[in-house]
């Protein structure tokens, strides 16, 4: 037992739940490393969403409102740590949710919906085929949902699916806390922030920007600046942290 | 299998290697996190040991040297790591080598003590005692060995055993790739580096230093300088990674 006035309490407790699904399959080995690593990135943003990263999530709530087909990808670690959050991005967004593995098996991608399903969401799971020009699984998605979608939000992506979903002429919404990886700069759109806190902010956008605010939105997108604006905060999380 | 040419190829062995030590019972699942934390800050460095990395290793060399009872703490991530350096440093150093798990099982220091006898290190393994003022198992340790040790060197650890071994008159040299961790700051000597890079520097110079260089250097002990350092090339590698 973690005890609650640890000052580090939540993420121990987020640490145990997904050691925890790493021992049920739903989260893989490299599932948590990869969250070790992002707690290092957050730790140096003061566990809080920033400014940029705000205006990140109100520009990723104008591009899912104004696509013909959005969906939403869900790995392991999303689930493990978001299915709710998740849910209630979709019923904001209208998108589709759909199961992609890097990690792929017919049980670990049942067992990720059925944990979906139990959060609220409703699962697109048609028959996957091997569509996207990856040489690994996250080659399988669905016909109708992520290849034919114009626009896919991907938390917690690896970097190769990334480029690929761009490479195909769809936006790509990434929520990265490493604003120096592959995907955060392979993006249309990153936002630098911790999955859990940055769903519910896209999701509060897309109930309450309208379609003109929309429009001017993403006329104004420029992911770089938004990388360096993360980058400049965790600069300065470094230099405030040893005073 | 990944394939030698990948940029991140040694990364990503290093990766799969964990996975099999978590499979094995060797790493803990907290441990895998962990390590995703090291990674992210070693990214920052470059992934290569600094001037001022370099300049700590040889302070911990005489601290080393010069200590009465030196003694080597030795976790899951840190066998799994590097066995073979501990083995070398041992050599070098004349250091005792004690195993102290935060999720301790008799069958996994049981399996940590075989693996480092494998890798050539002489293991100290006499009967543990609840001798640390902590209220988890690092508390378990040996009268003979860590209890009365006058040095301890703890590759890869957590902040609150480092606390209370400095509280207990000791002298702590940590080696934490988190310049902010409460064990970088806690610790007599904090090496920011990556555990298999440092260990075999500091057995580099308990071979070459003079007992004179020893003394001279251990006057001019300033940790929280070395922090600073380690945060200024991190900074660096926010700043030119964007370019």
């Amino acid at each position: 037992m973690i005890p609650r006035d640890h000052p580090r309490y939540r993420s121990l407790v987020t640490r145990e739940h997904l050691a925890e699904c790493a021992r049920s399959g739903v989260v893989s080995w490299e599932g948590l490393i990869s969250h070790g690593r992002g707690e290092a990135f957050d730790y140096l943003l003061g566990e809080k969403t920033s400014g940029s990263a705000r205006r990140a999530a109100r520009m990723a709530a104008a591009l899912l409102r104004t696509a013909r087909h959005p969906v939403i990808s869900v790995n392991g670690n999303t689930a493990a740590l978001a299915a709710k959050e998740i849910a209630l991005l979709q019923k904001a967004s209208g998108a589709l949710v759909e199961v992609n593995l890097f990690h792929r098996t017919p049980e670990r991608v049942a067992q990720i919906e059925s944990l979906l399903r139990n959060a609220g969401a409703e699962v697109f799971s048609g028959e996957a085929e091997r569509l996207l020009p990856l040489s690994h699984d996250r080659a399988w998605c669905r016909r109708e949902g992520m290849y034919t979608a114009d626009v896919v939000l991907v938390p917690l992506e690896d970097g190769d699916r990334c480029g690929v979903l761009t490479g195909m002429g769809k936006k790509v919404i990434a929520i990265d806390l490493n604003p120096l990886s592959r995907t955060a700069r392979t993006a249309t759109l990153t936002i630098v922030d911790e999955v859990t806190r940055a769903l519910p902010l896209i999701a509060e956008s897309c109930t309450s920007l309208t379609s003109g605010e929309c429009r001017d939105l993403i006329a104004a997108l420029d992911n770089r600046a938004f990388l360096r604006e993360a980058q400049d905060e965790m600069t300065r999380g470094f230099t405030h942290a040893l005073d």
